[in-house]
């Protein structure tokens, strides 16, 4: 008798997440549940197509195991638990549902896993006040994938990610590894991908974060693609350098104390300059989606700050973000202006 | 016989030129010249329309003594001197034709003053270059009169301006101060508007950039108004409070002593809150143009750091201008992107 496979639930599909559906029920040792909202009349149709580097191209109409439309109530429906819940949405903690809520009703206590594959420091702290007992792992992920249409998947790059458990006090360290360890397992069973363990969860994420704290907000804020900051002395030499050394400075605070000096040079020249790439954030702002302010600019900044770090450029940038993020906000109706009297700023 | 009107070019014909030229020929000791550009034909066939509630409603078909689509070549035309060069346009100094290459033709040494009713700092300083012997003589204007269409005015408020000389190390204090003063004695002969002397030239506009440096970039990077901004704690306590504090420091080191430590807090609450006023630099960008971001940021920047102010909310907002600067340049054929080896950040 085989192995059980592992019942793997998906929240988010976008690019990511449905290429994680796939190479999960190609490793064979997962079923995978992917619950999709915007595509799901499309994918019920027509099934998935992804074209990838890596996975193969023209691949069509395929699909996971399960599509579902909502995230399904285990209890109520009286379904066998999920061993994981991948969770690669957009993460907006300030926006009801946050992410917690929206998982609640898949997560069974003392034995689901949540991954959260999304960006930024702190993102766990909300999921282990809501699921005391549930290991809670790290995904950092390198992966380009992008949903072009409803369903249809451009993978150019390498599936890359950096995975560990992150700490939850009431979960043993032991216990929290080796769901990390098995997740690694029925993702990459060959060991022949990049998906691999790192038990220094904030390490990986604060190196990241250099990245992710400097080019996303200022390209969302000038919407401007990253050859073209590259191409501006001003843009990297009196804003991308100096939140890298600022986040770096926050790092080293934080007890990261590895990360060499040259550091931020490496990562201003990370980006291919050939193409005119723009940064997610800068992609949700054209679009008009709320974008991931605070795990990625706040939680660093409030860190660095608390730990008596001097952010100015980070803490300039947090306060344009705040704006841009409220005119998202009244955009989508929630927010209104109210002219006059109950101006805080009288 | 009567003494002889002052000779006014102007050099800059939007609402603030326009009204000036109104208020200049009705005090009845200037005769003008008006340089227009886009609006030379409809005012050459129906004249200036100007609705004001200082100098009048529903005025029409109104003309300056002479209208002129270019700066006129004084010594090749064989014209008189001008007095004065009232000089309203923006001010851009990295783009060519700066302001002294527009008036050169204009200016007769040792007679001509030029009077700069423009924002920001060290605004001067070309002009000395150019012109060492002109007067150069400072307006600091809180007027707010519109171009609405071509020829047509709206000024919802008082002409309210300061005026003073500029320091021109080849001009005697004595005459550039006569000069300043003639000036206002052309255009408020019976001294019943609020266009006043004030010798103290670099603290009038030291006063005013308090403002222009923090509510008008701001602005400009969010397309906000500024009720809204004030909406926002973020905008007004990690933007335009500091913002504020570092120029007010920068002043002090410039040796503006007397500034009040709630200069901060009486500016941020200036703009009435019961309607979505933009400032105009927030107006530039949105309509496309370049900004006039040197001399309202880069210059008071330049004069803090020098005298080693910490300023690094300014230094960001800087950065992000610069950014945005080059972005309409590229909008405009001034700057073209080298993708590839030519990037300074290989």
């Amino acid at each position: 008798m085989g192995e059980q496979k592992a019942r793997v639930l998906i929240v988010g599909t976008g690019g990511v997440g449905t290429l994680a559906a796939y190479a999960l029920e190609q490793g064979g040792k997962a079923e995978v549940t992917a619950v999709m909202r915007s595509n799901y009349n499309a994918v019920q149709k027509n099934g998935i197509s992804i074209n990838s580097a890596q996975y193969g191209n023209g691949i069509k109409g395929w699909r996971p195991t399960r599509i579902c439309k909502v995230v399904p109530n285990t209890a109520k429906e009286n379904l066998p638990p999920f061993d994981f819940i991948l969770v690669t949405t957009k993460n907006i903690p300030e926006i009801s549902p946050t992410v917690s809520d929206i998982i609640a009703p898949a997560v069974t206590p003392h034995k689901t896993a949540i991954v959260l594959c999304q960006n930024g420091i702190n993102i766990e702290k909300p999921l282990i006040s809501c699921f005391p007992t549930n290991p809670i792992i790290s995904s950092v992920s390198y992966v380009s994938a992008t949903e072009i249409s409803h369903g249809s998947i451009l993978h150019d790059g390498q599936d890359e990610q950096t995975i560990g458990a992150f700490h939850n006090p009431d979960v043993p360290a032991q216990v929290a590894e080796e769901a990390a360890k098995r997740y690694i397992d029925i993702y990459n069973p060959d060991g022949k991908i990049d998906v691999t363990f790192d038990a220094d969860v904030r390490r990986v994420r604060w190196r990241k974060l250099l990245y992710n704290a400097s080019f996303n907000p200022v390209a969302a804020i000038l919407r401007m693609d990253t050859p073209r900051m590259r191409m501006s002395s001003h843009v990297i030499d009196d804003l991308i350098r100096p939140i890298m050394k600022e986040v770096l400075a926050a790092a080293r605070a934080d007890g990261i104390t590895d990360f060499p000096e040259d550091l931020p040079e490496i990562l201003i020249r990370v980006d291919p300059i050939g193409s005119a790439f723009k940064p997610s954030m800068c992609q949700d702002i054209e679009k008009g989606n709320l974008i991931e302010l605070e795990n990625i600019v706040g939680e660093p900044l409030r860190e660095g700050e608390s730990k008596g770090v001097a952010m100015p450029t980070l803490r300039t940038i947090y306060g344009l973000l705040k704006g841009m993020q409220l005119k998202v906000k009244e955009s989508k109706g929630m927010w209104e202006p109210k002219f006059g009297s109950e101006n805080p700023y009288q």
